[in-house]
């Protein structure tokens, strides 16, 4: 065993998850893969893992960095930051954080379709505002329970989103690649046959290139004006600058989103639209499923530097 | 049949339902209990329905300004403002708007639960100010999924309510007189006993004199410093002035309100508070339930003039 087997990447990573996981293994810590070059030669030699927390991309050259390394932790579902071809190419692991956080990204996505429908942040502020004493009741909304949606992507969290709107009566359509077992939801083999069926449209994708711009531009002109966007997946699995023209123009009806391109420094158009429900990418953001999270990217670094198999490998 | 069967009576009528009773039946129209003895008395001695919408007190009195009076038909399924014991004593008839608008009221209740566990509202705006760029990420919030839940009252609405956070796989307790047939929900004979074993208290009773402050400065008291209350059902239901006291000190951790006392002149103390959600009793407001509402109230007002069975009668 080197002395300092694993190297924490990641300014994301906060005080206590970084603690939690030096107190487990001797570590040197980088803020991104940017910084690994600057590493000294001796340190990054034995480097056999690395715990990894962060959207910045992590590719082959700064594998390359460290002769020894195993496994590429990654904190999060989602790990397309990280080029996990060329780490397999390198026989390197790469481990995410699945389940664990499914339940808080569905419970969001159904909240940002209510809320959305539902005018709640106007809502609050009626109220919040004094509002509501001097200029009497808002507008009437919309009824979410029993509406047609949606689900792109009927993955762990997809699943979990249709799992709950079925209880809200909703009639549930979905696309993904092949057809799944489902209780009689009706399968759609393209994204716009899919946004043609439903009013709400959730976006439940992988991110990474495969899944670039999916939601295209023809695919929320099909949802037409009654039509309202979920996304808690990654920005980049809709054309933002799309979703942002039938937004203002009023060709969609509105969205709930958790996602964007270029977080959080993100399109300034969006701070001007009054039909949205905009949160800053916190769809796993709670203190019990982030403490999960680092325990299962931990016990995917404890398993490679004790011997043991992978506990979540995704390579 | 008199030539004048209907009054309207209610400034909480928009001119498009004023307009569907209107053109059914030949009607009057009043804003409130309080203006109906300075109505014409060949007028009143007309009047055999009466549509009525809004919170102000219609008591006995009122009543029996009408000598042919069969029915008052509330516009809601709450119908405290109305006595039916001084309506039953004079053998009049009084219909709700039941079933039509549960879904609707769940909805909210569910998503002010997730919108208050998890920050939504201070989301949004830490986005849509542009905050987020600026100054990072939030603080993490708080699980909703797997939480365990006491519902105040298990009838149309809180079944509602009950079935949809079944789906949050919620541990779902309840207080309602006697046990009720459920899928292995935990029943309390009294709502402190539910308070102490819950996080999350969702208040779905009917109003009225019988269930003013049903849930005490004792029940919120025991709930404790991570209790969170959720009222979709009237502000009578609730201690306000203890919940207030609870909220301000942190003895709760916060609420999801769409209901208070003195609508819409509601407690400044809740404009000041930072750990709840806030919505304008707008839990049935959208266009498909509101004209739902409509026109079940239509249908018992027709039903009553062409002396057929009430519809939905609550006495």
């Amino acid at each position: 065993m080197s002395e300092t087997p694993l190297l924490i990447c990641g300014d994301a990573f906060n005080p206590e998850e970084r603690d939690r996981l030096s107190s487990a293994w001797p570590s040197a810590f980088v803020s991104g893969p940017a910084g690994m070059a600057d590493l000294d030669l001796g340190l990054r030699s034995g480097i056999k893992a690395i715990a990894f927390k962060g959207h910045k991309p992590f590719g082959g050259d700064e594998m390359d960095l460290f002769p020894r390394l195993g496994v590429i932790a990654n904190y999060g579902v989602g790990y397309d930051a990280i080029d996990v071809a060329a780490a397999s190419t390198r026989s390197i692991g790469v481990t995410n954080t699945p389940d664990v956080l499914s339940d808080d990204v569905a419970d969001l996505a159904v909240a940002l379709m209510v809320a959305q429908a539902r005018t709640m942040i106007r809502g609050h502020a009626h109220v919040a505002s004094g509002r509501w004493a001097q200029e009497g009741e808002m507008p009437l909304s919309r009824k979410v329970s029993g509406s047609t949606v949606g689900i792109v992507g009927l993955g762990r969290i997809g699943r979990e989103i249709a799992d709950r709107l079925a209880a809200f009566k909703c009639e549930i359509h979905y696309n993904s690649r092949s057809e799944k077992e489902t209780p009689g939801w009706t399968w759609h083999g393209d994204v716009v046959s899919l946004a043609t069926a439903v009013d709400f449209l959730v976006i439940a994708l992988v991110g990474g290139p495969a899944t670039k711009g999916y939601v295209t531009r023809e695919a929320i002109q099909a949802l037409g004006p009654r039509g309202v966007v979920i996304n808690i997946s990654r920005g980049s699995t809709i054309d933002e600058g799309a979703l942002l023209d039938a937004l203002e123009s009023g060709a969609i009806a509105g969205a709930g989103l958790d996602v964007y391109e270029n977080e959080p420094n993100i399109d300034p158009r969006f701070l001007k639209l009054a039909n949205v429900v905009l949160q800053p990418h916190q769809g796993s953001g709670t203190v019990e499923t982030r403490r999960a999270m680092a325990e299962l990217q931990l016990a995917n670094i404890s398993a490679f530097l004790e011997g043991k198999p992978l506990v979540t490998p995704v390579n």
